[in-house]
């Protein structure tokens, strides 16, 4: 299988890249392809502007999405934005892996997305009508692709947990999880978390390790989070609420998994 | 008061751009000084990196946070850092606009809290005991400062209803509203939203703009968003988990306002 590894942190003599090291190396030991986006290698380009579009009229307004469908749409893309497509086209599996920085992945990761994401490929895919509101939450181009996010945090287990002060780990990671990757189609594993990062030694690396390799040697077999499909007749369409027989009189990120 | 707006669009011919010109005049309007960090114009540098810090051996490892310690420290940080470190410690107020992408900020306006949300500043402040666990989620360096979120999103407000798909817009805005907002401080007020962008015509823009008008005349009068404080005892200490008798039952994001 190919898979893509989208890996942000500033320092590669870290935790998370020893992390990636491994992961590399596991992967390929188990027949796997495997490429690396390491997005502060790359001096990834973060932000999202009128220069991601080429041969653009500077008269007009520069509007984020129609830009994008019409640079989509016409081979007028960034080249960068481009190579990162043919990644994603190629590969069986996406892994994001990166330090939680104030809740969420990191900009530069944040910028790949908004970038790579083009109208047309990752969004605006599909008919809407009365019963299909585009091609997506379930399908889209990422459909029959795997992902899984691999995360660290200086945070205690606790303070995510159910009822931690941070929230739950899940729904912390719901708006990438469910609005980035389960969006344009992907299935997606539960994720990876290690957690009190400044309280890592020797022994705790090696365990920590060990259940990354179980992770990734059990990619494919693991069951996807059960995230309800938008166009199978859980939600109204096309006010896209939950149809009240699914999760009775439950509100929040937690209803919309089966 | 002093006002300070974080807005975050690359086109200042958009929506984003008349809301934030009426914004500034209608707080200016009201007697108050605004600043605008206005950051695709001052090209803000988005990616937190070693360049960050002033001075820096580069034989040792850059460790994000502990770097960061050291540079608020020492006076050491990056001098575009500390110009905005400057502008919160001014502001009664901050105001962050920005246009939803993918159920967050824009990378950019994520990349200005990850560089200028010091160790010292905006996190690491405070003592760890059995009854109290650092200054923050209440308390912190901006108590006594308000703050509100101005969002824009093309989607329609139902797809963020209690049981729209997308998820709840609170649900959404937790991280950044509580993670990020009242982690370090702030009184967060409600957030200004709206919605379905693309079917924006001059009457709905009259009344969007008369709401949100309206929304910064009372900037100061509303009640914030009753986010329960960390150390008042709503929560065990270290693992920071809510007591049982509090929001009983109750987990997910919901269960930390009171």
């Amino acid at each position: 299988m190919n898979v893509l590894i989208v890996y942000a942190h500033p320092e590669r003599r870290s935790l998370n890249g020893a992390l990636n090291d491994f992961a590399v190396q596991r992967l390929r030991d188990n027949g796997h392809t495997v490429q690396v986006s390491n997005l502060y290698e790359m001096n990834w380009k973060t932000t999202l502007d009128a220069n991601d579009v080429r041969e653009r009229s500077t008269d007009a307004p520069f509007h984020p999405s129609l830009d994008s469908k019409h640079a989509f749409a016409n081979g007028l893309q960034s080249r960068d934005i481009e190579i990162e497509q043919d990644k994603l086209r190629w590969a069986d599996a996406l892994i994001l892996q990166f330090p939680m920085w104030w809740f969420s992945m990191p900009a530069i990761m944040k910028g790949w997305f908004e970038r790579v994401y083009a109208y047309g490929f990752a969004y605006g895919v599909g008919e809407h009508s009365d019963t299909h509101w585009g091609d997506r939450y379930g399908e889209g181009m990422m459909s029959g692709k795997r992902a899984m996010i691999i995360v660290t945090t200086g945070g205690w287990e606790s303070h995510y947990d159910a009822r931690g002060i941070n929230g739950p780990m899940d729904d912390i990671l719901f708006p990438i999880q469910h609005g980035m990757l389960f969006y344009p189609g992907f299935d997606v594993v539960p994720p990876f978390v290690v957690y009190r990062t400044s309280k890592m030694d020797e022994t705790r690396f090696e365990a920590t390790r060990d259940a990354l390799g179980e992770r990734l040697d059990t990619l494919w077999d693991n069951a996807p989070i059960a995230y309800r499909r938008q166009n199978h007749g859980d939600y109204r369409i096309p006010q896209l609420t939950l149809q009240d027989e699914h999760a009775a009189g439950q509100t929040g990120f937690a209803a919309h998994v089966e």
